[in-house]
């Protein structure tokens, strides 16, 4: 094994030869491969030393980076010393030297959007950065924290990327002190800091982190924002694939303290899915949640951009009626100024009223939908996303099914392309199938589905609905037959429909209705409506709805409608199957159900 | 009082005076005059007897067009007799068959999405179609209907467009009959028809129509949805420049008959606010409703791309919370499976907990807000669309600021761009000054604003909030002395703004916020809040908040907590006050207030 000298000389002598080959003008690969020899001496510095190499003539400038770190330790409440008061002061006077400062930078017309430091996201951190030794501002959160002799590695996170940042005392031109060192390794975990350092490749590859290539060598570390030293739970532990550890008890206690601890190497409690919906800012965090919630953001800019690009306009429907809702039970109802009002359980009336009577043809909406269902189940929510349309139709309901089947394949084909980072990062925490998709789209009348469960042995009556399972069941079938997760049914009984669904001219127990499903489960129902007032009003009657409940209802079918179909799709589930999870409550940020209203 | 008979004779003899005067060339008031009395004797007509009045002759003609008048009176309820069976049979057969052929041309793959036949819009239409005479397939409103010797004029309406159709009886080649051409002028208002017929250049411009160079040669007619003959208001009276006209009294009874009616001649009363909101889906037709909407729509569509475009990440919020709101009054409560609950005022605490401490750094959001104040103005809504949006922020506040401004910017820019005909047709019916902005957005301090207030005389206490009336004094004052109805002003007093707003650093009173104004009203409130939760819990305290209605807000910020700001966008007042209307209710589709709740 080398010394510490020898190493040291070797590394100056390969640097030299670096510089040569370049200034000769030797072809790239020549010049990659001595670097490549410079970052394995390096590396075995590091391995002999404990120790990252920095060259002598790093030493850098004292007091401009002092200065920063006193601020540093001000702003983070948590490690530095002295009183509220004390910490309060210094904070006042920070805030107002940071603001002056940017208004000078203002009214100098500086570049970068009135900022003075050039701050990159962690995401954007590259090879090319570390090749030229880009020196960077960053703000992240602490992941984990691991002091190594003279050194501390902080794990930072961004997004659903990482980073490693590196201080050693004493070593290079950063002026790092060893209380500097000791102060950036008992910053707590999710505290959120300020680096400033120097981009480098990595001599090795940081398993820990996404940005493997590279690391950071710090210059300057502040606590923007310290996170109390024990939370509630950790993202490390909420990141946890599915099935490892066991599922710890009520969660509440999980240290959060990364100082001298050997991160990575901890391996905390199970974090329960309680746990997490109570501290839910925290278990946003993970790469899992970052990810479907991203997702679930494109979803609903891809449903609205594929229908605004086809002349759908978007509405905004009341969600406070007055009186009850259409008909239905299972609504929240509310005092209205001393009047009797309830929360839509849809946006149905709404849309048929500006679709077919107002004359905007296509509409859609993105909005709340309320439902006093008091069940607790993985796929049901008291409050969820509805994204609704309904258009016009000029001679058949099957436009409307069609335009769906489109607007999915759409969807789905643009998530597999945009998201393929956020689909890996999901992956990790909860392995999934990719969703088998065709297109058309596979269409099935509620007839031949009921055919297909018949077939496999279950007791299917065409004349009623279906029950959950065999939903379930026929999904596996339809899969296996026809290479499918996603498929369309249509043709449902009448009974088993709203009262506005129009029946189907052939079969008077059957209806013009269809629901989408994506692995066994319904995402969508929709239907033609009927938009003649004398046959709604018999639909009514044989629903036995008092007609004086739905006046506006009927009205607006008096003066004139046109014919149209459409549907409601529930966006949390349409996430869930998408990402083959197994509770909607993956996909709500902030879940309502029976027994949760908070936070 | 007279008979029926005599009526009946009345109403002839007027008929033929009015055909007579027309075929003499009479001037049009002496033809309206004329028309008046006829309707005057229609209207007697159907006092005495309790029914409608209809002529003689409009007992059908025999092969196709009585089929179709069949055909329109199964679909329109309202007009013609028969059991409800006989219809009923008659409509499931009708639907059978066109579900059939819809069929066959799905099975053929005939062109045009599985539609046998080619519809377009009325928008579509153009002189090119008029000069090589181009057959059509139209789906739209009937505006109105004129007869004219042997002759029907009818003004079809779909959207923003209209066209006019003619039937000649006997004449061309498309084989139309006196009974048709009779029972095309007897559609009532608002009825939704298909027309089969050939464009053609029109030999005068047709000033009634936005089609004013062409004209539909009609070949054949089918009443697709029959509005009531006598409808609660007309979309034309509902579309009257303001001032036009006399406030109408209760509204509900316009007349709405077409039939041997001088067309666009008809002064009916001018339709209330209440009326049209009563009845909006018909008000929703209007050229101006149609033009507010669809702008609306675009405004959503531009916030969001936007900020899309931007990295934010769209969330959902939920609405309801349990407990009391953040605080406030004004909530509407309500009963959560046997908890006490409330409606959100605002997605606040869930735009802070997923920006700032959730890991998304940028979020938005587009929803519903709710609002129990029992204020009757022109610019509250107790259910409005909020567009909010919260970002982390490096290093000052003004980085939210100025997204701000470049964003209306943007919408502004886009919305004059893209809307061209729709501002055109508001302007219509309610003139208007185009908005004027500049870019960089103007920023004033609350303090110049102040000043500029004082300095025109007005009594203005920096200290206090600004009262509405010297709002909308400043935004007079800022238009002359910098040519601009948005801006943007910031710094407001410390006390006069929620209690997590950021205090400004250089003086306790004022804090880190901002409103911005178009033409003299607010439509932004936005502010950096606070992060520390120090001084979180000092500023509740000040408020006099107690800390355990904030719990899971505080919880929030001890775990990391990222500087950041916000704001929220009211949807409906953006969209008023960039359009100049005087009433907020006019960019609500189903306005809440104290007072309406439906429909």
């Amino acid at each position: 094994m080398a010394s510490k000298e020898e190493l040291v000389a070797a590394i100056t002598d390969k640097g030299a030869e670096i510089r040569n080959a370049k200034t000769s003008g030797a072809d790239k690969d020549a010049v990659k491969a001595l670097v490549g020899e410079l970052l394995a001496l390096k590396s075995k510095y590091q391995e002999v030393t404990g120790e990252e190499y920095v060259a002598p003539g790093e030493q850098g400038s004292k007091d401009k980076s002092k200065a920063k770190k006193k601020d540093a330790a001000a702003g983070g409440a948590a490690a530095a010393g002295g009183g509220a008061d004390e910490r309060k002061a210094k904070k006042a006077e920070r805030m107002a030297q940071k603001e002056q400062a940017n208004q000078k930078a203002k009214a100098s017309k500086s570049a970068g959007g009135g900022s003075e430091r050039a701050y990159h996201a962690v995401i954007e951190l590259g090879e090319a950065m570390g090749r030229r030794e880009q020196r960077v501002w960053l703000r992240a959160r602490v992941h984990t924290t691991r002091s190594v002799g003279k050194g501390a590695f902080l794990l930072l996170r961004q997004g659903l990327a990482t980073v490693q940042a590196i201080l050693f005392a004493g070593k290079g031109g950063a002026g790092i002190t060893k209380d500097a060192v000791k102060y950036a390794s008992g910053i707590s975990r999710e505290s959120v800091v300020d680096i400033c350092g120097t981009v480098k490749l990595a001599p090795v590859p940081v398993e820990s982190a996404t940005q493997s290539l590279i690391e950071v060598h710090v210059e300057e570390i502040h606590v923007v924002s310290a996170a109390m030293a024990r939370l509630p739970l950790l993202v490390e532990d909420a990141s946890r694939p599915e099935g490892e550890g066991e599922e710890g008890g009520a969660g509440g206690d999980a240290a959060a303290e990364g100082e001298g601890e050997e991160g990575g190497a901890h391996v905390g409690p199970r974090v329960t899915a309680s746990t997490a919906l109570d501290y839910r800012w925290i278990d946003l965090r993970t790469p899992a949640n970052q990810s479907i919630f991203r997702i679930q953001s494109g979803v609903c800019q891809l449903f609205r951009d594929y229908l605004a690009a086809r002349g759908f306009v978007e509405i905004h429907s009341p969600k406070l009626l007055g009186g009850a809702s259409e008909g239905g039970s299972n609504v929240f109802t509310l005092d209205y100024f001393g009047s009797p009002a309830c929360l839509a359980q849809s946006p149905q009336l709404y849309k048929q009223m500006t679709a077919a009577c107002g004359g905007f043809e296509k509409v859609f909406e993105v909005g709340p939908v309320f439902r006093a269902e008091n069940s607790n189940t993985h796929r049901h929510l008291c409050e969820f996303t509805g994204l609704d349309l309904e258009m016009t139709i000029k001679e058949h309901y099957y436009e409307a099914l069609e335009l769906f089947g489109e607007l999915f394949v759409h969807i789905f084909d643009r998530i597999n392309e945009r998201y393929a980072a956020e689909l890996a990062a999901i992956g990790q925490q909860y392995p999934f199938e990719p969703l088998k998709y065709c297109r058309p789209t596979l269409r099935l009348s509620y007839y031949e589905g009921m055919k297909l469960l018949q077939d496999a042995g279950y007791d299917a009556n065409p004349a009623e609905d279906l029950p959950t399972e065999q939903e379930k069941a026929l999904g596996r079938i339809v899969r296996e037959k026809f290479g499918t997760d996603f498929f369309i049914m249509d043709k449902y009984p009448l009974a088993a429909r709203p009262f506005y669904t129009m029946p189907c001219p052939h079969d008077p127990n059957l209806s013009n209705s269809f629901d989408i499903f994506i692995r066994g489960e319904e995402i969508v129902s929709g239907a033609q409506r009927v938009h003649d007032v004398d046959l709604l009003i018999e639909r009514a009657k044989w629903w036995q709805i008092p007609l004086a409940s739905i006046g506006s209802y009927l009205d607006a079918f008096r003066h004139g409608a046109e014919p149209h179909a459409g549907g409601g799709i529930g966006l949390e589930r349409v996430v869930m199957l998408f990402l083959g999870l197994k509770n909607i409550r993956k996909t709500s940020m902030f879940p309502r159900d029976p027994k949760r209203i908070a936070p």
